[in-house]
């Protein structure tokens, strides 16, 4: 790395963060962690991968901290939190922030830059990200690599809004960073096309976990959630096209096919409805419910989906 | 009762069977219980109905039998089995029916009829009985009345298919019948215009109840999940309309504010989940579902219930 190395700050070191923070700092990138419940963990034992991609990997020490204030400016901020914290996470953000800093927004589901973009400095870059991969936390400071990993990256605001050009290098710069890490990455021509082509995969394997209290194996085994599965995605592919991304079909044969060679995944959203934490319905279904129904489209498989799980979010926690 | 009072038998005393068998006994006609596993039971206690309407009733002794072979024959049939064993329970049907007799189904779902009807005398007069009732068995020979008890009939198949007027009077006999047992009871033109108006309620309460985990009051209390159970009802009306059977939307109106008044109830699909026994998902579903199908009408809300519900029901048994 020469000096102009970005330094890149991890917001939120679970799963996703600890994953995409470890890769970087082993591609020797100077990054810095923001840890809480985990700092202790952290700092004395580091960071531990078992992936069955890249084998056991650890980092000790790591550059962690417990206060964003702690932390020095960083040039690229990479946001692995919850999407339903998003308004609370702006000060801590705009802390941390590097002048002309790019935030990457690592969560699913829909506009949930927007919640976030109005309580941010206009001067900071917002980026969404959407990670294709099968991460989950074993422990404090221990992550779980399955699968996949690449990310794909789309550009939803800030100074460089009005200027394609620029707007083009910084999801370029991103990019780049990821692969000179060793993981792929797409730039995207916007976030929003990014993010809908995700909720082909969200929208039914997430909320099917919860409703069938189940993995994608058990899912892809099953002739009756296999037809479901698809109805789903069909309806999201169809729910874009009304929003104006145009999503082929055969990308949805794709994420399914795709599915069907992993080993059994069970999704973040079953992993919240175990720990009764509030399931991210807004981003998955909510907001893409409503998208569709603005341009005039109604997804009735989807919907019905999402009445059952919010029954399943208010009465289960 | 006169001498011509109707001989009735009532094959499988479980909580429908049970309480319109006692009712009908307690009204002065003559009736003959079928039992299984709760023979030994209600031989010697007798049936307890322990109503919210009736108040505490005691039928003893009981004319009870633990083989069709001893029962006497009878003029009508009351069927309290469920739906899934009807092709096996032919051939006690056709030892225990008086010559001309008439078999009525109390059982939910489309066309649960037809696989009976070939292993049928064509003598016997094959009806549907469509109660809306809340009840359940809370111990052998006891049973739980909650709410209603109201029997629509309509007339299925039988050597007065093709003579209106003899098809009229039999489904008003058994009408009568009920009547004078002090229960309400309708005499409807056509036993699938009654089936697919017992399905507006029964699709929606029965999966949902086994999909979400719980009753009547808590779905009544929550705004996702009444938007689904209109949205379902909305599905059924239009499936019954592709098929060629009005069911007006005041209809369902109906049906969800009746829910709105009753104590919280537990649909029989709840029971049988609990107790690891197969769903009804053909009669309730799967058959509503390709007739509409074959109209060309897509229900998508109840395909997706019956996909997540198809795959439940061979998981969890």
């Amino acid at each position: 790395m020469t000096e102009q190395s970005p330094r890149i700050g991890i917001i939120g070191t679970g799963a996703i963060g600890g994953f995409y923070g470890l890769m970087l700092a082993r591609a020797g990138f100077d990054v810095h962690f923001l840890l809480r419940s985990e700092y202790a963990a952290v700092s004395e034992h580091g960071l531990h991968l078992n992936s069955t991609v890249h084998g056991a990997l650890h980092l000790h020490p790591v550059q962690a901290y417990a206060r964003a204030a702690d932390m020095p400016p960083c040039d690229w901020l990479l946001v692995g939190t919850k999407s339903t914290g998003n308004v609370e996470l702006a000060p801590t953000l705009a802390q941390v922030a590097a002048p002309g800093a790019k935030v990457v927004l690592l969560q699913n589901g829909l506009d949930v830059e927007d919640s976030l973009r109005a309580h941010l400095p206009p001067s900071l870059h917002l980026l969404g990200g959407l990670c294709y991969i099968g991460v989950h936390r074993s422990g404090p400071g221990v992550v779980e690599h399955q699968a996949l990993g690449r990310v794909n990256l789309g550009y939803h605001s800030g100074s460089a809004a009005n200027d394609e050009a620029r707007r083009n290098a910084i999801v370029e710069e991103g990019a780049a960073l990821f692969h000179q890490a060793g993981i792929e990455s797409q730039a995207m021509p916007s976030v929003h096309l990014a993010r809908w082509h995700k909720l082909v995969w969200n929208v039914p394997y997430n909320g099917l976990s919860v409703l069938l209290g189940t993995g994608t194996t058990a899912m892809m085994a099953d002739e009756s959630s296999r037809e479901l599965i698809q109805a789903l995605m069909a309806e999201v592919v169809k729910g874009a096209h009304a929003c104006g991304h145009e999503i082929p079909a055969s990308y949805a044969q794709q994420m399914f096919a795709m599915t069907e060679t992993m080993d059994d995944y069970l999704p973040s959203m079953y992993h919240d409805h175990v720990h009764k934490r509030p399931l991210e319905l807004a981003a998955i279904y909510a907001r893409p419910l409503a998208a569709a129904e603005a341009a005039g489209c109604e997804l009735p498989r989807m919907q019905a989906l999402y009445q059952a799980l919010s029954f399943i979010d208010r009465h289960h926690r």
